[in-house]
């Protein structure tokens, strides 16, 4: 398959790697074309703009935010532009449901396919092609897409056929894994000030109740106060969290919690550590038992 | 090992019939005796007095709250005055931080041994013996309950010297397990009030990063909004929430997550619903959203 | 002086007409001309485009909206367009510090004069010219327009140079407004399901520490449970709270009582009572704890 | 009349004075005797056991917290085995709810009457005779202790015949009163991040809207971040939040601002913060914000 693919970072450029080597005629398109190097060199062909990546059959693109996604896509010599009639354009970054309805709209208006496909997963499961795909589209469009997706994750759950669904379960899935950030930061606070030791306290309740991955991954981190280097960034998680307050709001659904921890993030954010990994909210709870919490204090 | 058992509700029948059946000469009392009598029948002792039960090697007690453990303990013909210098209490009952403590000086200051251990699990991981236990207590004494505990549970987590600690770990348990609850209430609502099928939701979050007991058994109650018969009561989840909001206080850890599930608990409570399971506090959330919710309004 | 009037609702309307009356010569606009009629009638000149209206001294916009003062100000023959370099924009409508910023430079940028000057008052004090005026802009400009200020109010407050500011402290004074109504209505459903009668309630709070205009307003809506007609509807209180956590979060500030309230009119909007009285918060206070609220009911 | 008085703290010194003033027969107790010393030396007589200064007509009691006033009056020698039948209690402590009930039995059960009457004022208006009082019980028997209110307050309120009333009415106030501070602190942070002069701030709310004493005590002292030395401690603060959450909590009424004041009492109380001025909430907000908050960091 012809495919394009527009931003190489943390992400992109594992999975991008992971298509090349399926065989895929890849073109690639990043802001900063040295992050392209590497793949130019193992054949993928070099755009000079978005629309140039986006010729082929499909174009993927994984980028950092609503800012970016709108720039690549409507911008001149964008997406939008270089699409043909039938092409796909398939969003895997986690954007807002009002930019999914409006790329949906925009898309379909020129004829062209829209599929979102946001991602579950870290850098580490992007390039062992490891994450977890949630997609939503025209299902010919999705099953078309079928291919792709078998390339770069491990398993694929369409949702729905109107694409912004897919972006919806993304953010609430960010909002879950920030509320489990939360309490097992509230918990770690009570028992530590108890006395209590951190690493027995995850050993039991990983063995008991709580044996999935977000809580293995996320209580390792915050049992040992390792909130350095940052896996995602406390501000991406902010970014997340507003995205899901702002979709819950145009629906008028309240989310005490996920207020709350709007309120976390603005703390950590304000206090200098919006560049540590999101799991430093934990360092709050710390910090408000009067814990010292040294990461807090550094930044 | 004579073993006395005190409380035979929906946890402690199940526990009791256990030890029976491996061999233990077992005393068992309950309030009301008829419960008693399928045991009886299979060849336990009744007794007719807590006093009674503690007169063995060690006796266990397993009862809904601070207030039946008191009664048990320290009322006249109580363990407390039953028990023998050198024999030991098992408090198997998910209590306050504070009860722990005054139990554990006065069987020190009676020259009795005391043992923290409660345990994760419903009623039927009690009967099939599946119980998780956390143990706290001199380490001679709890290494003498082991073998109790191997035919309780699947497994035992010892955590501290120190009994109350255990209290603790189970109050913290209890907490994460509601905030479990609260947040799958929040996505629940947010995603089903966008037209998203609930059962898919809860499919893509058990097969990706929440593949854990607590988001399996929760998170089926809560799609399905199947709220009763309860497994474990509302108005003993805002009891163990006000335990663990005790223990917070007495340490000076602010919890705001816990804080605001005790005012979700008081408002399911304040609506006629502290029978249903304590899931149901994901139908306040799905309430607050506008979304019909029979369970709340028959209640 | 010639004054440009543009939005005659509820509280533009009586302001407008204690202009003319105090000898200004006024234009007047507003998108449905009807409510301009008995203005014209006493005098006024009705402008056919904002732009028409702002091409005297003065121009003031008192709209319900940031949408309302974007399509007035930036829209073709807008205000922007009409009026003259030297001549002064004071923008009296309660809206964002984001747009109060975008408004000041585009003023800046033309040549015109900028004055934010917003609002405390309902429709019976801007009829009574009674308004307490909060103004930031250029010393110069404020002076300038001061003698209007001095019909339309009963004080004015200069607060700074920079416009948004006094938009900035508009908002914050909403939300202090809203942070009374939520907990007075927590204190009532307190006292209120005691049997404590709830106008001697409110007779102790307002001769003792709370006699303020604020308390004595919003307390006998709330003792009465009158959340209709509206003096100012829930939705409007909703915009403000989300234009206040707005401007605290491009300035880093959490504000864990404005995200509370964020959520309550969330509530209120989705149980269908936007047009009541943003008071009916307090409804929501006796719901939860399980008391008849009849209007949220019938909404 | 003869007036047993027992508490001379900060509060109870200024009220004993005024009673003595007024030409009572005044007999009075504290635990530290030193401190009825300038009493004594005015003509006060002085009690060896809170009984002794309970065999008059009256005895009133002003002591920190329920410990306090159960040791009084429970203890031997206590107020409850001092008082003749038909000599009257008046309890003017800010104690709990429940406590009020347990006293309201004793009492009656001992064919004694029972007056609650809490006051709104600090030290300075005790002196003065400036309280306000908030009065519940029997009617005859308030009225016959209105001629000692009249000594100690600018105004009586009396609110219902059961005494506890009186009780939750004073505890509501304080959450009251708590909530202006914390929606102060919010409202300064904000418009302090943006460079609004503090002062000016202030001004504004208390010319306008907010015109009431409370505002403008606290405002000043959050204004000024003047937080000590204590009018009020924080920690005699959060005391009377939880009194005001555990009578709330016996009636099922869920109050989230007055959930958010506790756990911001417990992040001050775990700061270190426990004896400045409870409007040192406000500096929480601040620092949360970023912002530099001396006192917090000193403390």
């Amino acid at each position: 398959m012809r495919v394009g693919f527009i931003g190489l970072g943390g992400m992109g450029s594992g999975m991008a790697a992971n298509l090349l080597k399926a065989g895929h005629a890849l073109t690639v398109y990043n802001r900063t074309a040295a992050k392209a190097e590497a793949l130019v060199g193992d054949g993928a062909a070099l755009a000079k703009t978005p629309g140039e990546a986006a010729r082929g059959d499909v174009v993927i693109t994984m980028l950092a935010d609503d800012a970016a996604v709108e720039a690549v896509v409507f911008g001149s010599y964008g997406v939008l532009a270089g699409l043909k009639p039938g092409a796909i354009h398939i969003s895997m970054s986690t954007i807002s449901v009002a930019l999914a309805e409006r790329l949906a709209a925009a898309h379909r208006g020129a004829g062209q396919g829209f599929v979102s496909a946001p991602v579950f997963g870290r850098p580490e499961a992007a390039a062992a092609a490891k994450l977890f795909i949630v997609a939503a589209g025209e299902p010919q469009a999705v099953q078309f897409c079928q291919a792709l997706f078998d390339v770069l994750g491990q398993r694929t759950f369409v949702i729905a056929d109107e694409p912004p669904k897919a972006n919806l379960v993304k953010l609430s899935g960010n909002f879950l894994i920030a509320a489990v950030i939360e309490t097992l930061g509230e918990a770690f606070a009570l028992v530590g000030k108890a006395g209590i030791d951190r690493a027995d306290y995850l050993d039991i309740l990983t063995n008991t109740l709580f044996g999935a991955p977000v809580y293995k991954t996320y209580g390792s981190l915050i049992a040992e106060e390792r909130y350095a280097p940052p896996g995602f960034k406390a501000k991406l998680g902010f970014k997340d969290i507003r995205l899901a307050l702002g979709a819950a709001e145009a629906l008028q659904v309240p989310m005490p919690v996920a207020s709350l921890l709007r309120d976390r993030f603005l703390t950590l954010l304000a206090s200098g550590g919006g560049d540590l990994d999101w799991s430093a909210l934990a360092a709050l709870a710390s910090r408000d038992a009067g814990e010292p919490s040294p990461l807090i204090a550094a930044t």
